[in-house]
């Protein structure tokens, strides 16, 4: 819904451990809700193997599509990790050793005493002429080309780097959300719902179900628009539909996006 | 590695609630460790809204792709459920009212003396000639048309409709994994890990950091192939690796994948 004046941006996870299961992956919801407190929406993630051809291919394809990529995974100092070639592949730039990042780590393992081999030099590897992404928490930088930010797939260092670039992202006006829940099921809202969808045909309107413990089922109605007043009437008039099924509507927090 | 002779699937999630940051996607992790049960290896995995252009191309472009295709999200009775509908364009196929889905619906509604209306009719709409996925927690099924199975997106039905339907899929040689790590740094195991990966070409080894409280970190290697006496080899390999650079290698269960 009106999704085309959004400012919209993709998120490429790459990893095998994700896709086996062994790791749970923790770096799209913080993404998408950190964007979204920037006004720019998470429009499409994929997970993909540290395979080059799907790391390009993925690049390619989503860095002409949305407003802004960004990768977490495969910039560490060892042998699976490919993004930053695959990266570079992808633009048709060199790979070089990006002589900023190589101080940065030269200066960090003066000051730990850990040694500075080949393998973590490789970490300051960047295509040539990308700009930084700070890593204050193990200096290893991320990088950036053009609408493409790369990224560390470990939580607390993705976060940190993202926190970081914050200010850079432009984007447009925040997404606002309202939700309502009540003890209503989805097949007795549906039909009203529906109503209130295509009178508000602007607002992107879910519906979740969900069930508690003793058997008690229910749905809570997300609506979301960048428009504050708009979506306080549709809130009520859910609220209202609610109510004329014998429902009791709950409002509840988003902050939590 | 050796990838191409693998029974390999592709996992669509659909959901603007997924990508808004709401909730936390649980099904690719379960979905990854099932599959790997059955010899079949999850490859891809993408997250999109709930936009039909954006569900009929990832369904036509990932089924071409993959010997399976497996989605989850959108097939509940309100106005944003529209699943069901893109994959019959998908396949070209029309959307009818499959007399077998509503046969199970009527009995139920029956049962439990809730109104079965229009909106949860909807639920019994497939692609024609869909194959049924049984829902024993909720009853309104889940469809496959050919190599795409349809599942719903709350993980407890998910997971039930995919318990029932796992003796049909035909996978290949089971991937095995095993995990080994130490406290020594990624960026020191590179090297030599490199050497090994060069040696045992057809593994798949992977590297991951940790970091434990008291500023203890260290390093996971996990190795996955589908022949656990060449897994046997390697592992040992990395763990001398480990014993040579000051390391105890701490061998791991991965039961979880």
């Amino acid at each position: 819904m009106s999704d085309e004046k959004k400012v919209r941006a993709a998120l490429i996870i790459i990893g095998n451990e994700i896709l086996s299961g062994r790791t749970q992956d923790a770096n799209l919801q913080h993404l998408a809700k950190e964007l979204n407190g920037v006004g720019v929406t998470l429009s499409e993630a994929r997970v993909i193997p540290d395979v080059e051809a799907m790391i390009v291919g993925a690049v390619n394809e989503l860095r002409a599509t949305y407003d802004y990529v960004f990768t977490t995974g495969g910039i560490g100092p060892t042998h699976d990790d490919i993004t930053a070639e695959c990266v570079a592949k992808a633009f048709g730039l060199p790979l070089i050793r990006n002589a900023e990042a190589q101080a940065l780590m030269e200066a960090h393992y003066a000051k730990t005493g850990r040694e500075l081999n080949e393998a973590r030099l490789r970490m300051a590897n960047t295509p040539e002429g990308a700009a930084l992404v700070k890593n204050p928490i193990s200096t290893a930088p991320g990088f950036r080309v053009e609408n493409v930010y790369v990224l560390a797939g470990v939580p607390m260092v993705m976060q940190a780097m993202l926190e970081g670039l914050k200010p850079e992202l432009v984007g447009g006006k925040m997404t606002l959300s309202r939700a309502v829940a009540s003890y209503i099921g989805e097949g007795n809202m549906a039909a009203g719902l529906s109503g209130i969808q295509d009178k508000y045909s602007a607002l992107d309107i879910g519906s979740y179900p969900f069930y508690k413990a003793g058997n008690r089922f229910g749905t809570t109605i997300v609506l979301r628009h960048t428009d504050d007043s708009l979506l306080e009437q549709a809130v009520q008039e859910v609220a209202d539909l609610m109510r004329s099924l014998g429902g009791e509507p709950e409002f509840q927090d988003m902050s939590d996006g």
